[in-house]
């Protein structure tokens, strides 16, 4: 303690006011802030300034007038003023005045919290009105665990993220019924493609559950009649726009098959990367194609090489938003890969692309002398994204008007998808809503992720070379494969599933690392604190040093749970992190019950203990909710850990609190085995 | 600009003050700092508390009392008062006051500088001059990876740290040749004990060389005539001063070997533990003990039961220096185990030990009476690094005065030894250099470790259990070997040895992920730069986190080595961590290869990930030596590493530098494997 009088403080002259020497500094307190008493004379006036920090004036007596850019102040004793960085201010008491106006002024660098900031990322709004939306999957087949390491798990993970931080997100996925790998995959099955997509529809709805991605809406466009009604008045409104044109053009035609090729149905060599690619759109580079341009096309359904035929057609072309998009790349968050190949696209002209298709499946084009073709389903997803953030809106309070998001600047649209879609997302997509409203508030954030592989080969639905969501969580556990599904990711390069290792990883880190440690801290806790949490006592240094490190993890929790900086994969490792430090920390402590006088300390080593597994119940909810909700109850806190969200990372266990950790998280049932599975 | 007013505020009553609604808070000036008016009525007072946060009162009006533990303050109007993070602190207004005592109180987080402080550590100051001591391994028998991977490794990696960063640090070690150990193994290996000394001595000395540890001193006891003086001139000179005291107690005698017991001689059953130990300390719990107080003793070389005689031996009591052990171990840096010890040992009388013994092996007593009895090996120590110190400041340009770093407060003395040399390092010696000098000047910090294992069983060189170091070396890559034995460090817990882990650690982490990410950049930067550093270029989002994240990789690694936070583990995993970081993004920033206008980007990516590698160049020095050299040269920096130093972590290679990555780096040489070594 240390007290410093106003009378034994030099003041100098600073302008025209009286600047005492600093009363709290970083010498004296270790701090970022400073404090300093001001005096300005009756008549005088402190001069207009800006600076970075942070300023906050109180006034101890006297009156006087505080200014800045856009208003004017009176203020006097009892006041409190505040400025925020790069504020201009100044003060002045006035001639009339008898008295001197004494304040006291505290600022501190804000770089701190730019830091803080940059670190944690921009970090939620209370409120905000946020739209996940992870990319539809096709209907074409089971979703598989690509599918679900990609855009599902990740779209789930960041919408728990922000509702625990108190923002209104919600999540809108569906299926993408009018592919024409549906078609396809329904010409297989002889059955119709109305009934496959509501198949695997069902079943996709299932495994997500399965893997507890919880979606607030999800849209199933083949049997919705809003949707196709929205989707064809859509198509005409860009078509009497004049945003889409007519144009007669060569397309691929199968003499065998009578049939126009386009996506599925075609195979050929990709213009852009000489990849084997499908038509429209290569998985290899992401550029897209017209089909006419593939080398040595072929059909997909025969082998034949097919004709080149005119055909009229809808297009769309992209030109007319290239300066647009050029901005809104530049603004936009989105993967170094994804901005190259947006980069790529933008270095030339941007396309032409035709929006109807000669098909049977999907919305038919509403305009006339185009029957018999149909709404690429590209363009439907547009729709389905506006329609979808509509009708979300009106469930969830959501204050929408006019185009859903595009009117709505208030509300946030995050894109969750592969890098194979992220021409479609971030530039076609974009354009179609800018052509909708020049003006549109567009999506703010796109997180892709690259392919993942099983047992080093793709997965694929159409080689059946896949694991099933709904097999692996039959027999996986939920969290276990979450957690391993983050561990892996494929965030910046393409990544392998195997059984043996998801077996090796999740033994090493979630049994022998984080149940082992939670068990011992509840033997600890059982036999040392009755199994109840005790209060801090004493603090060694050591203990200040890992509360420290605490801290630390917890912010970089965040900063890789941001939109800008979304890692869950690593997130899980600074989470094993953490477990490995507390586990470290614990067993270092537990000597403290062999010293006599040794309680005070013990008590604090434990309670830090109990922090620290209480900030990983919060850090893990997003990824893994059950063992978090689970954790949360068996230390005792409450109220629940849904109704605290994410708040205050690190703090302690209430004392009293009634533990119980010596018990099962992830050892229960047997690791994963495909051969076992049902 | 906001205005608030003291009358507009709520005020709760806090115990028996009130406190405002916060006036500056995180929501209203994104803020760290919290600051609240309070109002204390006569005849109350706030209650005595501590917290972490740093906070100052300004006191407003009124005046009172202000206590903290070891002061109490009037404080009237004008007046500030500090208390720094932890500080108890309570404010009184006096019953006979007539006015409210209003008071401002600003505070905020500590850590927010904690962490600045804890992260950086204390930091290395320019020419600071440091001792460096890693305890004297007894020459009975080869320096093995147990030996190695605690003390030895770690007081280099230590070293060389601080002398990259410019300090005048000087390791010092040698040999314990007058332990009895080395006397048995003679007897063993029926030759003198001086050969024994000699040989592993000898051999010792290799195994630090091959291991790359660089000792600047190596003191031989059973060899050193300056030694045995020094050391006999300090044992008269404390029983000159009174502070050895001649006692006649019973001790253990074999009649039937015709020798008295201790240490090596003896077995028994510790009094503290009652783990199996021999004479004098205890391996398992640390504690020491005077072998007459062992529970059924043995003697080890025949196995009789020993007779308790009188004999005549000079005692040091400890307990004399309870209050200034007490203040030192508070004050001293050091881990939990050991402090843990510190205060088991505190929380009782301390006790008075034997300093000589009857044996003939060792320095004769230089006290009439006591012929046949040497000086205890530990108190040998005492002088060993007194002159130790001496000899080297002599060599290296210290400024030395009286007895070397007891008299010069500005040299810091720095010991790394094993858990189990704990009580002997921290109390003992610590209360003999008391003795010497009442207000000498202590070591600051011990770096303690625990226990390695070798295939789950501990090292132990009488039982053969071991791998020696010499073996290791010749085949394992000194710079691997290095790596591994940081990785597994036994820290906080005893940690295992083995040759399958060895292999795939060196596997996964050195060759796929460092080498692997190396050569890859190496080939980048021939393919796309002709083998020259570019220059940065224009910059992403994308490249400015990652090279935030550098920063911060950077700025842990350092917390990590500082003496504080010493943790070679934590620093190899932070390594890993930024070559997996750095790899991730070098595949993500390879996309710009593709773009026809990305060649900006692309430069700033591909300098960026050259910046990453010299980083791991420097950061690695410490640890990997000889890569990190190979490193720095094949970036083509200038100057040489070793000039360079410790400094500038996160900076560009110099555009236009030659840049020869794609090389073997770990890959070289089969792994170690025992059945295969010379």
């Amino acid at each position: 303690m240390r007290r410093m009088r106003f009378d034994d403080f030099a003041f100098e002259e600073d302008g025209s006011i009286l600047v005492s020497a600093p009363i709290v500094t970083s010498e004296n307190l270790s701090t970022p802030v400073t404090a300093r008493w001001c005096v300005v004379k009756p008549g005088t006036s402190s001069q207009r300034h800006m600076h970075f920090e942070a300023e906050v004036f109180f006034i101890l007596s006297g009156c006087g007038v505080a200014e800045n850019q856009d208003s004017t102040l009176e203020v006097t004793r009892g006041d409190a003023l505040l400025f925020p960085p790069f504020s201009e201010h100044s003060i002045r008491n006035s001639e009339n005045s008898v008295e001197d106006l004494v304040f006291l002024t505290i600022y501190w660098p804000s770089h701190a919290d730019d830091e803080d900031a940059a670190v944690k990322g921009k970090g939620v709004v209370q409120g905000k009105q946020v739209l996940v939306i992870a990319t539809p999957p096709t209907p074409n087949g089971d979703l598989h665990l690509g599918h679900l390491s990609g855009p599902y798990l990740a779209a789930d993970i960041w919408t728990r993220y922000l509702r625990a931080n108190g923002a209104n997100a919600q999540f809108l996925t569906g299926t993408d019924d009018h592919q024409s790998f549906v078609e396809h995959k329904a010409h297989q099955l002889h059955q119709s493609a109305g009934d496959t997509a509501r198949g695997y529809g069902g079943r996709i709805r299932q495994a997500l559950t399965a893997a507890g991605v919880e979606v607030d809406h999800f849209v199933q466009p083949a049997d919705s009649q809003p949707h196709r009604e929205h989707t064809a008045k859509l198509f005409a409104l860009l078509y009497e726009k004049g945003k889409l044109h007519r144009q007669v053009a060569p397309s691929l035609y199968c003499s065998g098959c009578d049939r126009y090729l386009f996506e599925v149905y075609v195979r050929g060599t990709c213009p852009h990367c000489r990849h084997r690619t499908g038509g429209n759109g290569c998985e290899e580079c992401g550029q897209p194609n017209e089909c006419v341009d593939l080398l040595n096309p072929s059909c997909n359904l025969c082998g034949q090489t097919p004709e080149f035929q005119p055909l009229e057609r809808l297009v769309f072309p992209l030109e007319p938003y290239h300066e647009q998009l050029r901005d809104f790349v530049d603004r936009a968050c989105m993967s170094t890969h994804l901005r190259t190949l947006c980069e790529r696209m933008l270095a030339d002209p941007l396309p032409t692309v035709s929006v109807s298709h000669v098909s049977k499946w999907g919305i038919p084009v509403p305009i006339p002398g185009f029957e018999g073709q149909v709404i690429w389903s590209w363009l439907e997803m547009a729709g389905l994204y506006l329609a979808g953030a509509w009708d979300i809106g009106q469930k969830s309070g959501w204050e929408l008007s006019g185009d859903a998001f595009l009117n709505t600047p208030d509300l946030e649209v995050v894109q969750f998808f592969g890098f194979d879609n992220g021409y479609f997302k971030a530039l076609l997509l974009t354009a179609l809503y800018l052509a909708i409203d020049k003006r549109g508030h567009l999506p703010s954030t796109f997180v892709t992720n690259e392919f993942y592989r099983l047992d080093s080969k793709k997965f694929s639905t159409s080689s059946n070379h896949l694991v099933s969501v709904l097999d692996f969580m039959r027999s996986a556990d939920r969290d276990r494969a979450r957690f391993y599904l983050c561990y892996t990711r494929p965030e910046q390069e393409q990544t392998n599933f195997t059984e043996e290792d998801f077996a090796a990883t999740v033994q090493r880190e979630l049994i022998d690392g984080w149940e082992g440690w939670l068990r011992a801290l509840g033997k600890k806790i059982q036999t040392r604190f009755n199994g109840v949490a005790p209060d801090t006592g004493l603090w060694t240094q050591e203990q200040r040093h890992f509360e420290n490190r605490l801290r630390d993890y917890c912010t970089r929790v965040e900063h890789f749970l941001s939109a800008e900086h979304f890692s869950p994969s690593r997130v899980v490792r600074l989470l094993s992190e953490l477990v490995r430090d507390a586990r470290g920390f614990g067993i270092a402590e537990s000597h403290w019950a062999n010293v006599r006088t040794g309680r005070d300390m013990e008590r604090t080593g434990a309670a830090l203990e109990l922090a620290a597994a209480r900030a990983l119940a919060i850090a893990s909810s997003p990824i893994m909710p059950e063992f978090a909700r689970q954790l949360w109850d068996r230390l005792g806190c409450t109220p629940s850990l849904e109704e605290h969200g994410w708040k205050k990372l690190v703090w302690y266990v209430s004392a009293g609190a009634s533990v119980d950790l010596d018990q099962t998280f992830f050892s229960k049932g047997s690791l994963w085995n495909p051969g076992r599975s049902a």
